[in-house]
């Protein structure tokens, strides 16, 4: 696909279709998205890959509960306009997609949050690429009950940074707005 | 481009033609830079364009000075290994690039580093698309004398992230190694 087009394409996705992503397609996204540069080429970057819909919905429980925790503690918190939704108990977080990656890795990789960053932006890419959809879910990475930490495989030494739910668009949507580069200086 | 091409044009590049970058280009370049996803589309990465050589040369030596200080002071530092050529006063860490951008943001933006990660990326085939070449400069960064930081222009609630060096590559180098994505699951 031609660049141009996909940067048209390539948008955060809410909706999908009730269609399975092919796991060959996805591993070969996966392997796509391991040629983004990363901090030392250190490739720090595990993924965990969901696809059964009771784990995401335990994942999503746990990570709707944690973040209204979080939103009803701090009165000034930004997310402030989510709490109605986060408290309904039949919000799924990853918006019925049918499956989402976890990007885990160790916490003592400084670069850790840039390395993902840039894995995850090839991994948006090489889905959007192939037809598909995806969305990072910041909601998604509170996880905090042990138990599902190392249930769905997290390493003890690693941290969630980006869970991105991936599936097949119900629709494009328009692009979001966006204000011009914020260029602070010329020299 | 088709995005295939552009996988493999897109590598970090450390040797560039004496050749500048023409401003309306990085313009456009910028433009679509700021497609990238970001946290609840808060955008907050601004950008510090430098051309004039005398300021990169500047920006180089206290880069390479306060990262030599950081390697002599941890005897296990992973980066040991560049100790002789950070002792080198020649050393221009930006590999004689006809100009670099300082991709910085607000200090209090938590997801800042992911932010950026997504929007260098974003910048990267954006250059490469283009047929130029970039390479993101992580000592670069260590940027500390406060006249310097102040003197690019970097806004006092601002931290640096990444400082990306952008030009005319002498050649497209072979890709660098990368493993198999690292799978820890699939459920």
């Amino acid at each position: 696909m031609d660049y141009a087009t996909l940067l048209r394409n390539r948008r955060s996705i809410r909706d999908y279709l009730d269609k399975d992503v092919d796991p060959q397609l996805l591993r070969e996204i996966l392997d796509e998205t391991c040629l983004a540069p990363t901090a030392g080429n250190n490739q720090p970057v595990k993924f965990i890959v969901i696809r059964k819909k009771e784990v995401m919905k335990r994942l999503s429980d746990e990570s709707r509960r944690n973040f209204l925790a979080e939103v009803v503690n701090n009165p000034r918190s930004p997310m402030k306009r989510y709490e109605p939704v986060l408290r309904d108990e039949s919000f799924n977080c990853f918006y019925n997609a049918p499956c989402v990656v976890y990007f885990v890795g160790p916490r003592d990789i400084k670069s850790l949050d840039v390395d993902i960053g840039l894995t995850a932006a090839y991994f948006m890419f090489g889905a959007a690429a192939r037809g598909l959809g995806t969305c990072w879910i910041g909601m998604g990475a509170n996880i905090r009950d042990k138990g599902l930490l190392a249930g769905i495989g997290v390493p003890g030494d690693c941290r969630i940074v980006a869970p991105i739910a991936i599936g097949y668009p119900k629709e494009i949507p328009a692009a979001a707005e966006r204000h011009a580069p914020e260029i602070v200086n010329i020299i």
